[in-house]
């Protein structure tokens, strides 16, 4: 399909671990809270394990199941694909299904390189061509107060971006017994703190202030570089299997840059930072005002408005559940806050929304390439003494 | 039913307003989350309106619906009702649910009068003795923080109770042209900022210490008398009709009492706490540790451990989203909080556990006619002069 | 003297213990950093022990010492006399300096009872009649995050007051074998966490909102009746000595009124809120915004401003350091915060402005005064069962 | 002198503007709450103008003044001169200072460039062997929570350290219509935000820790490059003579380093955070817990423990004015929080102290030094493409 919207969305998932269980919570309730312009229906998912893919599918309220992600191209019940799984796949799944004519709903980081973002890309823009939309799932951005942000900064109300301050801090590597996960191997990941929370804080950083990065300067750092072989296969277990095994991906990512409107960014990612479980720390300063947002606190937006008088000036706490702010209507009163997963109904809202507009979804596949290919810059700078490189 | 825990429990709700709608939310997503010993249906809704009840059970998602709640008592394949209507419409729906043998769980407060309330005990002590049980929702008592501020109390990790300090600031009347609502009204809401919030810290200030009220000194106050009538019945339009109406209950509540531990206890609930939404505040400090927490801040306890090295105590932020903490295993890792609805999604859990167990589930309607009892406590002492009333 | 303002103003204080230490810091510093209309000269200090008193003068920069503080009122180059002593002997110093023509600081609380309070009102009365003035040293009114939020009050920025709530909370009694001193002495002290914490706060509340109590219910509480007798009297030393003694006084008070304004306001002072360790809390919500403040951050106010767009409004985090920020400008530049011993300063530089205007300071003995009564109406309400007991 | 520890300290001040006026308010201070070794007399000041340095005595407390610095030298009753100047005359008066047998007290940074920095540390270390010391004037370090944050990196309590992330943000030249001071002067300043703020985060980062930056990558930028010329050379009035100037220093720096222990650092130092007044931060992960600190609220140390159980571990606020904590006992009870000029008394007291016992003080000159170096290593990465620059 993809020719118009139509009053039904039939959805395939593949993967139904971490990121599985939060995108099917967001295609059960999103219908529930808000008035979507289609019709939802949860049709398939696909794992590789037949028993497993089987429970998920009754768990997580999928009518069907299946070990092979191909199969879901071949539905005519199926108008998109959501793709839930490790980095390494996506290029290959994406890419099919939008050759297949299946909108597309691709977990971040979009891929595991460069080279495999350009052609999901292309992929997308041909797709596009046929009405066959891609969106790459930054959920993050769709933290009401992360809009807000964005609303603030496009407004004009905090200036010209002087600064961002940019860091995604937790701390589960800490101990140095901690098991080995696919998240610890490059060859699945792609990288480790810089692709997986990194690219968080980048796509934040540029969609918040609506600009892009033009260079960077970076440093990588793995601290802990042997790690006991994890008893399952996804790591999730937390249990140590036999051996060890070597981390092939970086512990923790420094890098600083420039914006396009000439504004100076800095980004931590790191998985060492003990006591910081989830800390996606966001803060702006502009010419006319200043933002903060940080994830341990999901609900506030921090506001400083230049304008005040200076004897009342100061950082507003915004606590975002007010009507007027994005997506909450839908939800409580004031002052009854959200969680996590929010964040994924809220995608599914959009998405939903800009499908049945025929309007192309962002984040893009392009946005998806563009932080990809920061984080990219961030290893060659650090591969070449942390030297300085620019961004097309 | 209720003699043994079977298979499925065919659940019926009456009411689809706010608390309609979370209990709905919950319903749909306890099951997906947890591990739930019964098969959870959402057989029925009911309300009075035949189409908006029809609209609310596509919405969310009940297979059928009715403007009779008495047709609830009849069906065989509903086991529980789930009472979500005004206050002064409890006694008569829970009375009559217990006494045809189906299991009742029942919004806060549990009755807009003592004697209703006691009503409702009896009715849930007879019911116990067939097996049918009964359960009141005072559901911030399954938020995270406050269960694991409750494990802490009881672990004895802040000693003896000295002080409990508690407050439900809102400001949703803060302005004169607010309209009237039925929450404004004494013949359907009992009281006024009392019983709406004030009951709630009532709940967990005895929950939390384990200990009850065993006399108080009150005020009440109405600082607005006469309203614009709301343009709907409901008055959640937030749009005003013709004319004005009076204010028939206490827009601020002011209480203190004496615990049966011997400590102290302060109260506060109030709709003029301008900027407050819904800061649902409670400290207790006892003779080896305190505690605090504030619902703004949902996903965190603060602790004080008085035996830690004095130069090194202080308030720990707990942020209350280890896989230890309370409900937490089932949601997501680390540091990606939970939202409101959260607790009553734990609600339904516990509950549903407690009828499988066949284990009498808390809060009970003692519980509930305990916290109705202090409510009436505080009226009583404030037509007094404010003068102490013992309690039973 | 005290008929004309003059270029000297010799100073003599009683009492050189916690309060005549922060005093001293007070006079020396002043003149140090603001431009003051009278030359302080620091003539004598005067205690009861003479090697104590000799030691106290060399060391807090006093040029003499005496052990009998009547010799204070002889001296004529001894403009002011400035109390520091226990509360039980402030009515008998301050009287007598007061009819011998010596200007008057006297720490809070004004007096042990309600009538020393009303004599040392009555002898400050006819004192300014002679151009002799007294004040009472409730120093908190002069950090400079109260003056802001009297200010802010006083321009209607918070509209009508509906609320204040207003908490001292300490921990120095929470455990049981901490000594006696004089603190806890009712000879000596008059009331215990009442009097010497509560005070403050109420004297705050009334500061702060321009407003008096009308009327209070209370509640008194002692949890610790026997106590370790200390090593030194002063108590200070935080040794014990041999054997116990009665604890006579409070440990605990909560209480709540009404304001001329038709406000309500709740107050809680406690020496066992176990991890608070000067916690001087006051928020206050009135129709249009709000106003929160907490000593343990005593350079910040919080400021709500209702007029502001619903999706950006908040608290205001306002760092009370700027140049237009009350006494400020005499001090460092933006974000260089001030500590506990400023307050003492302001509270010297107002006294001599007002000395050198011939202006009466404030607070007055007569606000010192009310504040008693009010202290009183919490003791005589705890007595009656805490019925309501209104003030003049 | 410097050959033996005297009863009397004599004190010379060079220097009374900002620094003048905290260095005096220490000297003053630091008497009247500590036993000091060395009776301090605060025999001279030195300044440019006449009348200027003449009303800054009086003001300040110094028993005379002088328009030539070098006459300190030559008086019998100056043991030390402190040097409050801008940092383009550090050298010259201190290599004289202690050339001429005077100790040194030296305000930060220790000079404009590593050459003249290595001629003072070569001038102190030639002192030194005849009992002659020289400090560097890095008063953030007497913070108390920063020492107590040193104390427990020392003592173990965090482990290996693995991350530091330092911040001091102001925004005082937000406003493109700041007028220029010399603190916007290459000549006189030697750099910008470097310079001014950066070296403070530097040196705490390396004091904290315990250990140095092994190598920096960097990036400066100026935001505005001409600004209106400032009424007075000092351009502390903050108002505007005629016609503009170059602004010739960094208006902000961002730089990433390596600590010796392996660990990684990232700095920012800007004037263009817009709302941020002074906040100097600090947080340090380490491999058994964290630490983090905000001068925005500088009586608090937050610590994050690893060793505590998982479901009450979480940062602990710290109140850092317990009698056990450094400099505390000497001050205020419990709660009763310093300010930011307390850290000029703690250098007092703790340079008295090393002069008293002839204890060579830090920071040193030696330390100063390294601190310019890592500020012009990161103004070489700069000029060479942020690329990485070691250090020696």
């Amino acid at each position: 399909m993809g020719d118009a919207p139509r009053d039904q969305l039939g959805v395939g998932m593949v993967g139904y671990s971490f990121m599985g269980a939060a995108h099917s919570q967001a295609w059960r309730t999103a219908p529930r809270f808000f008035d979507l312009p289609l019709r939802v229906g949860m049709r398939v998912v696909a794992g590789r394990s037949a028993d497993g893919v089987r429970a998920a599918a009754d768990r997580l309220g999928w009518e069907d199941s299946t070990t092979d992600w191909r199969t879901l191209l071949d539905r005519d019940d199926v108008d998109l694909v959501d793709v839930c799984t490790p980095g390494n796949t996506h290029a290959e799944i994406a890419v099919a299904a939008l050759d297949a004519g299946k909108h597309v709903l691709c977990e971040k980081p979009l891929a595991n390189t460069v080279a495999e973002a350009e052609q999901m890309a292309a992929a997308a823009e041909r797709a596009a061509e046929r009405g066959v939309l891609a969106m790459v799932g930054f959920t993050y951005r769709r933290v009401p107060a992360i809009q807000l942000a964005r609303q603030l900064v496009a407004e004009g109300r905090i200036g010209e971006v002087r600064h961002v301050r940019a860091q995604y801090l937790q701390d589960w590597l800490t101990d140095p017994s901690a098991p080995l996960s696919w998240r610890l191997d490059k060859d699945k990941a792609g990288s480790g703190a810089l692709g997986d929370i990194g690219a968080h804080v980048v796509d934040l950083a540029q969609f918040v202030t609506g600009q892009s990065l033009t260079g960077v300067s970076g440093l990588l750092e793995t601290f802990v570089h042997e790690r006991p072989v994890a008893a399952s296969s996804s790591g999730l277990s937390g249990q140590a299997g036999e051996g060890t095994g070597p981390v092939t991906v970086d512990d923790a990512a420094l890098f600083f840059g420039r914006l396009s409107g000439g504004g100076l960014a800095s980004f931590e990612a790191t998985r060492f930072a003990t006591g910081r479980k989830n800390a996606i720390r966001i803060e702006i300063n502009g010419s006319r005002g200043s933002l903060a947002f940080d994830f341990e606190d999901m609900n506030v937006l921090h506001f400083f408005d230049d304008g005040e008088d200076s004897h009342t000036a100061g950082f507003r706490r915004i606590v975002v559940t007010e009507p007027d702010h994005p997506y909450i209507a839908a939800w409580w009163p004031p002052g009854h806050g959200l969680g996590y997963e929010h964040g994924f109904t809220h995608q599914v809202v959009d998405l939903v929304e800009d499908l049945a507009a025929a309007r192309p979804p962002r984040p893009s596949f392009a946005d998806g390439l563009a932080v990809q290919r920061v984080l990219d810059a961030v290893e060659r700078s650090w591969q070449q003494g942390s030297s300085w490189v620019d961004l097309p």
